[in-house]
């Protein structure tokens, strides 16, 4: 079943807000069966809004718009509704029942500009929004369906999961749909889809593959659109253990996590401690493990060490070591590692060192050279990498890679 | 003039992708006085695309798309461009030249998936990619123009500010437009634009004014559309020093540049060096510090105290205060801003130590409270904020409430 989105702002288009809420609803969507097949940020005009709606009622059964239900005079969905569908705006006691209850403890009584809130088109049918101002309209027009909501994106999640989903599962029979993503790191997507091509081609035409490339990494997607449950999962299993085959080595997940939820799940799982060390990474494994709430349960800390004395003086890297190899080498990054296990007393640890750029390359150690060591009751493992010539992808790959070794390595032990 | 966005790719309409490109260029060509008009995103069939390009053509005379320029067969973009223009695919030796410099040494030869990329419609002009193999594709069509770019953000980012931007500069007349960037701290939008109607009230009319909101602080951005630059300037100016004469106070920078960079700034400026302890912050300031190429010129490193245990033993901070005055406080935020001073000798140092929640709070300290320290040769500052219950912002507002601290007292000290 089709869906498609409509997102209505001025803000949106000039870049001063980023449209989360429409990724956020065709993935609700999506798990339950709906398709969007088109989202479309248009300007707050009645002429605009008016225009699309009608090219999206053309294609589409099902049409959800977010945006332009504000109190102020900028915003002008509804009274472009109430044209739309030639009725006319009129008082609705639950839609100021709602606004009243909602404002209630938060202001003095209620203004004029939001006592017009409470005016909606008199075709619709109003749904509860426990968590704003501004009304939530359902529409029925000719078999099909608009929804209008807030762009606040509480407010339009608390609709489109309380109601707006629920009453068009029950409106309209979907298929239902199985995701399965695959993650691989280490293998560009050009050379892995060469290696894939075969499995591809056994892949059930029930079953379509998307190829979702980040840098240094390929995210795999399976999607089965099936009545028969049973069998797709059989099939999706198959699919996966075939994969394995092939390019196991570099599957790190069967799921569609970050890599610092998944090093999370394995430190929690196995109530394992970490630290940190890290000089070209400047602090972002540190900030990507404690993004993460609860991170106090495994991550005890780390060493910022930019600069050569920091290596030397906080972490006791052998300053031979430092001056006759560099600070981007083999010795250097593993005593980071084990220093920084040591000093914090963790079961793990990251480090890592490298040229992120764009100066301080040389010959021998171009721009993008990155040593990460990793240490645990195994010892200590290094690995040299080069992530070319970007310092925010350099800094971004060192992290990920850094947090993949580790998690590698724990998986491997079981 | 007017721009279209076309947005090519499933993963955007199933919400595996959140499409932060359209923002990011809605801004870009917003800045040079393109108005983009609509966004939309659609599925990778050769059927939606041409549709979705004709809708867009009849309204517009730039339509600007991403994605769908991959090298595996889900990726048709190239083939629908080059039947849509009645065009065909022919190898062009640019393209494939950008694609093997940028794969040299990241691969062991170019196997044929890259190699097709090297095939463009023939009616096309290849406009270099330097950080990626997808070619980046120029059409002109009948007066109007199409650029295809690949949907990977740094590619699309290069190639529009490189190439696409400043040829479409060339080609369409925008006006001269002249933006001044104000940024101010510590108001809520509201409050501010109540203190600010009468100063609106007195802008000319060729000059508009936009609120741009983040967590904590506002952008104030005139936009002078003129022929005549020194009236603009004039006018500027005067504005810029009749808000200083309402909000002096609060304001912090008069370019748009990150505090990260403006912190950068003053520190190279100044040839001082600066350290950082951080506890909820994690790394954050670290790695906002560290993303700026030279920052080893004044960064030195930093601890990463998550741990009550990390406080104590390698920042030696008091026991007593960690037990009886806690974690989050004042004597123990100071304590660690002059210890990780001294123990990596800079001039300044930068401390955090806060609930970030969501778990963590109580009715004294609630999750978002947050105690920031500097120290320099003014000794040590501190204060006590409270930036609300969710963790990423109050991640992100510590982080740059504290940078911000510092770089108010270094200015204040001239």
């Amino acid at each position: 079943m089709q869906v498609e989105i409509i997102t209505i702002g001025n803000e949106l288009l000039i870049g001063q807000v980023i449209d989360t809420n429409s990724a956020w609803m065709g993935q609700a969507l999506n798990d339950e069966g709906f398709d969007v097949t088109r989202i479309t940020s248009i300007q707050d005009t009645a002429k605009v809004i008016s225009e699309a709606l009608n090219e999206a009622f053309k294609r589409s059964d099902i049409v959800l718009m977010t945006g332009g239900l504000g109190p102020t005079k900028d915003d002008i969905t509804k009274e472009t509704l109430a044209a739309y569908f030639k009725s006319k705006l009129v008082f609705n006691q639950s839609a100021y029942d709602n606004m009243a209850a909602y404002l209630k403890g938060r202001v003095n009584g209620i203004n004029k500009l939001n006592e017009g809130q409470a005016y909606v088109p008199e075709c619709c049918e109003v749904i509860d929004n426990p968590v704003g101002t501004a009304p939530v309209m359902w529409f029925n027009h000719q078999g099909k369906v608009l929804v209008s909501m807030p762009g606040v994106p509480i407010e339009m999640k608390t609709a489109m999961t309380k109601a707006v989903v629920p009453r068009l599962k029950a409106l309209f029979s979907t298929g239902h749909i199985i995701h399965k993503t695959i993650q691989v790191f280490n293998i560009p997507e050009a050379i892995l889809a060469e290696q894939l091509e075969e499995w591809e081609a056994g892949i059930p035409d029930y079953i379509s593959l998307a190829y979702l490339p980040n840098p240094g990494k390929v995210r795999l997607r399976l999607t089965a659109k099936t009545l028969d449950d049973k069998q797709a999962e059989k099939d999706l299993t198959a699919l996966t253990e075939a994969l394995y085959e092939i390019i196991g080595e570099n599957i790190y997940a069967e799921e569609d996590k970050p890599i610092n939820e998944l090093l999370a799940d394995v430190l929690k799982q196995n109530q394992k401690t970490i630290a940190v060390a890290e000089s070209c990474t400047g602090g972002n494994i540190g900030h990507q493990i404690t993004s993460l709430s609860g991170s106090s349960a495994y991550f005890r800390g780390g060493i910022i060490a930019y600069d050569n004395e920091i290596k030397a003086n906080v972490l006791k890297v052998n300053k031979a070591d430092l001056e006759l190899k560099g600070a981007v080498s083999q010795p250097v990054v593993e005593q980071m590692a084990l220093a920084v296990k040591q000093l914090m007393t963790t079961d793990y640890a990251i480090a890592t060192s490298g040229i992120a750029g764009p100066d301080g390359g040389t010959e021998e150690k171009p721009v993008g050279t990155v040593w990460i060591a990793i240490a645990g009751d195994f010892g200590v493992k290094s690995q040299c990498f080069n992530f070319g010539k970007l310092r925010a992808r350099n800094i971004q790959r060192s992290t990920e890679a850094g947090m993949l070794m580790l998690l590698k390595k724990i998986k491997e032990q079981g």
